[in-house]
């Protein structure tokens, strides 16, 4: 991981375009792979995913229910659902024209990620159902300008969030689709054939990229089909070497069932990937704050909403390890973010305004979590490595003891959010304990998670 | 209030039946004035409040939507919210078949309520714009059974509330419908014609009576018409002498224009009817979590729906000046109470688990706030006069200073959640100061209003 | 017959309002069955009647769909209807709302009328299913105004035919409605209450003639219950003597289950009353186009419709008999006469043009059907008592033989449509025989029936 | 034309597969145009049409109603008539669900065309809007297996004809589609590029051809672009020669904008091509009963819908040119055919019942329209060249005056229909005049166009 994230750095502090002039890659994961990410990416360390498309309509179960329902069939209850509440004979494609979007504001949505704190938003541009967000020449009637939406909700977001805000946007991709005829075709044929890949998949990225200019793709759904199928490769060179954003983009590992946890840009492994130990690679955790389902579920209640506890333990223990974090948002087929994710969101916005120095344009420090107090994870700062954060899970009762941290005599200890230094000693050559007097609500700067900031520590 | 008060206690010690055997009312308000209110009424401090009607369908601005959109058009975004997204032409009668109520669980509701803390539920059962949430035979296809939900929305959670819950169950019901040519008649009659009445509003309320026997009757509407038109009176001796409920029903003020915030049961006087000082009757406080409707808002942002400190401060001062608080929630069309509203009422019951003895069966105090401490307002117990509760909206740096009490040596102060008695002095003859440590969140009992249970206290 | 018909004549030829003025009619049969039936009505012989309503949207199986489905349930086809094509739980109520009448064009339809030949129509303003096709004050959010049409299929109709014909324009409305719950409720009292005609039936009616003043009340529905029941009588009474309409307005002879086929005004006895025999009273046969519904049934064959030779064998039979015709249309629920209704009206109206002489205005022979041939009946002219029509359901082959007429010298023969008279004898004292010249298609003048004109015969 | 057809007798005489085994097409004009027409299709005469698609869900105007609403716009009131009835942004795809078909009855459609008279059946099975009406693997979602009827309405069709019939069975499709945006890509190129064709056009047709085996394939739409663009040579050439259907297999011109009226199989050089004159090459005449749209429209009235007469003549006059007649029929979304178009269907039957041996199996005698009496029109028989059909479109008065006809003492004249021969003279060497009896209505075997046959006629 050291490597590199060092060229990263570098990449940072240099001229992106001279960087990029000088490279011309191969389509082999040796040289695509040799790509250093560009370095907003790693700094950004907390995205947006957004799961929006034609399941927001039935809204119920999973994102996966057209599979569920008429596909791998694990659960009686979608087909019960859909025998109880639509028409006989009622197919996933009637859905789309109930995908209404009315009150769909992306300025609305850029104010709210911004407040969450993230530094970039991932919206699903197109899922395993096929349906494109956006109105593709590639998805003719099966796209949000022909049915249901009749907008295009990818374009409208990702100008809102490149007016409203300084956030970076981009696209989720799924490569495969559940049911699309063509796909089924050249799977029966054990992906000897192409067609699907030739006429569906890669002309709509092609035109994705052209059109969107995104700064990151987030490529799903391989599914049993190796990267030389899906052409990921060609394309990720004409993505690296003549894309329109060359420079900028970042993509993920989901390019075949032989890439992924091993090659492309950043590393996403499985879903909520929260390893707990500094990875060699550049990863990211995707979770999504309604436990169950990515995408809106409309008869969720509360206990399935994860409390921002939760969300932030998440971010502290990813952050810690080298990962991103991508909190995911199931809108509804209205077009609103409900207010408990909004209020979930704004929660850990507060918790970032007061903690986010220990968060953004960090690194993992030698250490990832405390020797002997369990609850405690670090960071450090890029260009100050001898300040540390120490973010406690738990608020200390009277005293933090850390196991890891060496002192000197220079070293201090603030709260993050509030002003008065702490007291420490150092009982043994390494380790620390800090005294933490009892601060009562009017005092404390937050109440979830406690940044202690220590300066000089080694 | 004194008097009734007292009353009130004698009703309860005693037989209900006892009672009521002994006493028949006259259609006077003197006669039904003089009705002790069951005593569960008073004792119970919190209900919930249900709104629940076709205005769930379009579900936009308030549950006014119809008046607003075709009466007074005070707002011209409604007639273009219309316009956007239905058909030309579109009347308010063409929602009531999206009123799915697919997801309609009462039983699950009954839940919520009952972790909310609150003691009895009052459910729309029939909104001014006349559908009736029962399959009503007065208002023939214009009912929950005929059109949308095709299911007895007031049976079905008058049932799960009784067998699921101790909470009492109560009804709404709006005299007045807006657009119902039979009033609209008998208005344009200045209210000499009761075509209206005799074959819609009177009907349908004996009718609710007797078939759901609810413990409330919560009259809406009689809109610039006196108790006399609508006939009031002669239904209320109905109701007290002779129906299925006449020992345990209570009922509100709305019952004639000249009768709000003067006869009936407890005075509701206006929505939000918070006054702050003792009142001599019992009145409620009806208030809604989201601020600008009482219906559900499909498109509303989390800053519209109170803070739970916003709604415990209501709770705090409402009871401490003799009033019961009524909690409003809205529900969807598909009938789920959204993750926002249950949040809500989950944290008020939390808070209702540490403190409820402050609340639940108390009384109003000598004082109800603080004579130098305008954060503090006090109850006391029904039972046990010297045991005062003085509840803090805010939490105390160091100590608390209280104006009110008068303490001997038998005095003690503790905090409700916390198990360790508090010092206190009393510098002069009237008040004192509490010394409160500073109890980290960690070992502070609650988070948003903090109780002392003061015992001895005069 | 005969007494009542030269009353009629007597009173076509006086002044209306003088006739009027001379009679204050009594609640008993007696005296409302000695009122005069206003001459236009046996004069006009031609009705077109109109079945349109919320049946007409699943427009399947009978305009009684309702009933079949959910009442009696004689034929399971109608519950697999539902079933198979709706969603669950769906509901009668819920058809409302696509009863789109986005076609409905009432000068068309009246301009279709006309051309028919018919003199007057029979709208259906409210059937079994209770939904007025008007906007009622008394079947408030169940009528024609707030769901479906959004418009007043009454009062449009009504305007057009008086603003583009000279056409009457009468009501059909049902006493009874299948599921009202009022009239159930009545009915289980064993009709002992009038709830459901004291709020619903009567006011409506009221309503009905005064806004709409039609010349004809086609009432129907009785069901079980007797005139005392529905206030028949009172209503007949304030509508022959005070209504807007007592001068021209003729009604039928449902109005109780005891009045039918014995009081009122016209008799319609049964559906498809063509007794083909002289009737002692003023009767209609009212029959409909598609032979096995009166509402529009989508899926209908070509087969299920009447042939034009159908229609016209009914026409000549029941007026030679005394009675009126009234044809039956069925609309769509987009508010089109489909063609092949319109093709058999215009099929009729031309048949009309040619043969109408022998229709309107007339009255019956001593003889109705010829006493030798069968497929001949018989008409006279109301002011030319011995020129006679003899309808001829055959093209004779040669000669027409005739038992029944009496001849002299000044007899002639000819065909309506044909300018050239026939020759006849006579071989016995009565009875005659016509020479029939074998006309071919290009000189008959119709295709369906032919009428000789006798002149001077007895 | 002479030459052609004395090959198609000459290839109805000998085994198809022999002859087929014979030939080896290559992609050229010349090559594909020496192909034989498969002997079915001049024998049949008689064909139907069917217009059954999206298109049928608005049924408004035409089923060009797409293009005329959002394409070339011509006429307001399409746009007019989608604001007046639908929501805001209502989209074309938007119809497809309501596309129900709930009463599709193929076995019944094939009874009606089998009653009709006619000999195959063209089924629209994607018109220029690009629905395919079975469930193709190129249109996924955009076909009526995925959205609306949830049916294959293709195969079933198919099925049922062949199997309740011996009727041909064949396809329309439309090489462009309107809006099909990577068409338009390719439009935009000058069809330069081809990713239309090969992506969509050609794979749907193989898979059409490759399925259903179609007697027939109809194709449209070349709109601009050439036979190469389209790669129908191509597509031919594997028609012929390796295709399931290559012996059976016939085919129209619309192959590209340079092939109309040029190459392929039949002629169609225009819609309703009745050219009056004895054509070259094999022609086909398509017209529609609804004069003004080939799919269904809701709101026709009668005067819209072509008598029988015009059809009668329609068939006379381009059989006697050696043409094939096709009539349209369009089913209702519903998937009905409505009882005019039966009536229709069913009178061209029974005429063609009395009738058929002047129109199937024939060939155009040495004149098609008389010399001396333009209403009437000729054909011989295959096998019996001096047995011709005089067909006269008007009933003759006394005689019938013919110019063309040669006789001899052998001559002889019937009537189709009527048993007994008809007297004639020849006032000169070439014409003849017949003597016609005026034949009443009980005698007269039809009664819209009367075929005289002449025996021993040159």
């Amino acid at each position: 991981m050291m490597i590199p994230m060092s060229i990263k750095v570098c990449v940072a502090l240099m001229s992106l375009i001279a960087c990029a002039d000088s490279v011309h890659y191969q389509p082999t994961w040796e040289s695509l792979d040799s790509r250093p990410l560009p370095a907003w990416y790693d700094q950004s360390k907390i995205g947006i995913f957004i799961h929006w498309g034609v399941f927001s309509v039935p809204s119920y179960g999973s994102e996966w229910f057209w599979w569920y329902w008429q596909g791998s069939k694990p659960y009686p209850n979608y087909a019960q659902f859909v025998r109880d509440n639509y028409k006989p004979d009622w197919t996933y494609a009637d859905f789309a024209r109930d995908f209404t979007a009315e009150f769909y504001n992306p300025d609305q949505w850029a104010e709210i990620f911004k407040a969450s704190g993230a530094r970039y938003v991932v919206q699903v541009t197109k899922h395993h159902e096929g349906f494109t967000s956006w109105p593709s020449k590639y998805s003719w009637n099966w796209n949000a300008g022909s049915v249901g939406p009749h907008r295009d909700l990818v374009g409208e977001l990702a100008t809102a969030i490149r007016k409203k805000t300084s956030l970076h946007y981009g696209v989720y991709h799924s490569l495969f689709e559940w049911f699309n005829p063509l796909y089924l075709q050249d799977k029966a044929n054990n992906f000897k054939t192409q067609e699907f890949v030739t006429t569906k998949t890669m002309p709509e990225l092609y035109e994705l990229v052209n059109r969107y200019e995104p700064d990151l793709i987030w490529s799903d759904g391989p599914m049993g089909a190796p990267d030389t199928y899906w052409q990921s490769k060609e394309f990720l060179t004409w993505l690296y070497n003549d894309s329109p954003v060359k420079d900028k983009v970042v993509v993920n590992d989901r390019w075949g069932n032989n890439t992924i946890c091993r090659h492309g840009g950043f590393l996403t492994c499985t879903d909520r990937y929260n390893p707990k130990t500094l990875q060699k690679r550049k990863f990211e955790d995707a979770l999504t704050i309604y436990g169950s389902s990515w995408g809106f579920v409309r008869n969720a209640q509360l206990s399935g909403y994860l409390p921002v506890e939760t969300l932030i333990t998440a971010i502290i223990q990813t952050v810690s390890c080298g990962g991103n974090v991508l909190i995911n948002v199931g809108p509804t087929k209205e077009g609103t973010i409900t207010p408990i994710y909004e209020e979930r969101l704004r929660q850990m916005g507060s918790w970032l305004k007061v903690n986010g120095d220990a968060i953004y344009g960090t690194k993992p420090w030698r250490k990832q979590n405390d020797t002997t107090n369990s609850d405690v994870w670090y960071t450090t700062r890029s260009d100050a490595p001898h300040v540390v954060y120490a973010m406690s899970l738990k608020w200390p009762k009277g005293q933090l003891v850390l196991g890891a941290p060496m002192v000197n005599s220079q070293t201090s200890v603030t709260l993050l959010g509030y002003d008065k230094p702490f007291n420490w000693t150092a009982p043994a050559s390494v380790g620390m304990v800090i005294d933490v007097p009892s601060l009562s609500v009017n005092d404390i700067p937050c109440l979830w998670a406690w940044v202690f900031e220590l300066r000089n520590v080694f």
